[in-house]
């Protein structure tokens, strides 16, 4: 998916809401337990809920590999589900990865090619050749962890890199990798007011932001500083939406959890 | 496993290698693949014929991931062969994983419990709450990254942060976290002349080494840099042994490889 379509479904929407799929099996309704697939049935449902509010999904493959061969196969089921009932959708592997320029070549293949996401996250540590594999696919996105949402990322993140902030390095560097135009980033909105210092570097890229919600991000602060004029914010809730409840109301709850925020964005679109 | 006993098996056997079992389909011998697992089946192979000249292996998730399920399945019968068949091997998954704290935990529980690897490599970037997680189970290890041996780690790794070079600070910092003493790094062996001033920092944890053969690091170097009194070196080499033939041969090619490394080994040790 290019971004212009991605655009244009968030008008569309009036949405730029990214729904979590970061599913653990001690959360989820007891009594989907009994299906075969436990995980898959709670995304459908979800998905199935939420579409019309959302523009993107991003299951945490984390969540899915701690149940092994049967995690992987509800995360395959998800990014086939999505992508045949739902192909307007942008789809995020938030997998976080990166290695030396052969193997991430190998992840490249692994979410691109094999399951066919539009996206994965990947850290940014290792350096150019570290990401640069995953930027030569055409119409797929590499969304470089920036600045995250949690407290460790004082820890290098937000230190001084000869007289920069290390994320601002990041962001910096990254813009003259091959292929940088198919670059999103990471930028966490329990750090909200470090985004106009990050949309003078990065103005027109999309910025995935995570930390809304459960960890205590505001939705007005992200738009206030990092909103362009074409949007550009995909806004994730995870747990916000998909644990809003537990019992067999959990999908009418989600959609109610979406629309509370899909409203917000929407009164943000049309005062702008 | 315990650092201990990882330790007497490296003097057992005067050998501190490890094995990096990074399988492409596209490299491995043809008539493998009318296998109903080429990759286990190579793997296997592999493990056999160099069990007794080596101390760890190295199996690169992104290889296992870029094949899907399959690939997925033959990494859990991989692990299950080396902890069945050799338990006194200590196997490392090369993940590079890490995220926010609920995250990291599930693939803490994902490679260490679900395929009870005994260590797994782990990015800093997102600082302490993203790597403490993995530090909490007890005789299980999380390497992380600190110099990587592509040449990206000059993009961001060998910066200076505040007077001293980021992976240093990712050294230091990483000690004050709880259940350090269950860490490891990653120094790439095309970095040797770093060893030294690592050895200060981190004098008596192991580092595990890759770089050295196809990437061009030098073992004699390694060592004259990195080695302590109780040798805490893994040096990795991947492409170098299990791509040493691609015939009938390659487990004797791999076997005759990994004892020339381990033979190098063992003149340096017995020369301590």
């Amino acid at each position: 998916m290019t971004t212009d379509n991605l655009r244009s479904e968030i008008q569309k929407k009036k949405s730029f809401l990214c729904i979590g799929l970061d599913v653990d099996l001690d959360k989820i309704p007891k009594y989907l337990l009994e299906q075969e697939d436990p995980i898959f049935e709670f995304n459908k449902a979800i998905i199935d809920a939420t579409h019309h509010l959302a523009v993107a999904y991003k299951p945490n493959t984390a969540f899915y590999e701690a149940y092994g061969i049967k995690g992987w196969k509800s995360l395959q089921k998800t990014i086939s589900y999505l992508n045949e009932a739902y192909p307007e959708l942008f789809t995020i592997a938030d997998a976080k990865r990166g290695d030396i320029g052969n193997t991430s070549s190998m992840y490249a293949k692994a979410f691109f090619e094999d399951m066919a996401f539009d996206s994965v996250t990947v850290a940014p540590y290792m350096g150019k050749d570290s990401v640069e594999p995953f930027l030569e696919f055409k119409s797929k996105h590499t969304i470089l962890l920036a600045l995250t949402s949690n407290q460790g990322a004082f820890d290098f993140q937000t230190q001084n890199i000869e007289g920069v902030e290390l994320y601002k390095k990041v962001l910096e560097t990254s813009k003259s990798w091959e292929n940088s135009e198919n670059l999103m980033y990471v930028v966490g909105a329990t750090k909200a007011e470090f985004l106009s210092e990050i949309r003078n570097i990065v103005p027109n890229s999309f910025l995935l932001v995570p930390g809304v919600g459960a960890q205590g991000g505001s939705l007005e602060e992200v738009c206030r500083y990092g909103m362009t004029s074409n949007v550009d914010l995909l806004i994730n809730s995870s747990r916000g939406i998909i644990y809003a409840s537990n019992t067999t109301d959990f999908a009418q709850a989600a959609a109610a959890a979406a629309e509370t925020l899909q409203l917000q964005m929407k009164a943000i679109l049309n005062a702008n």
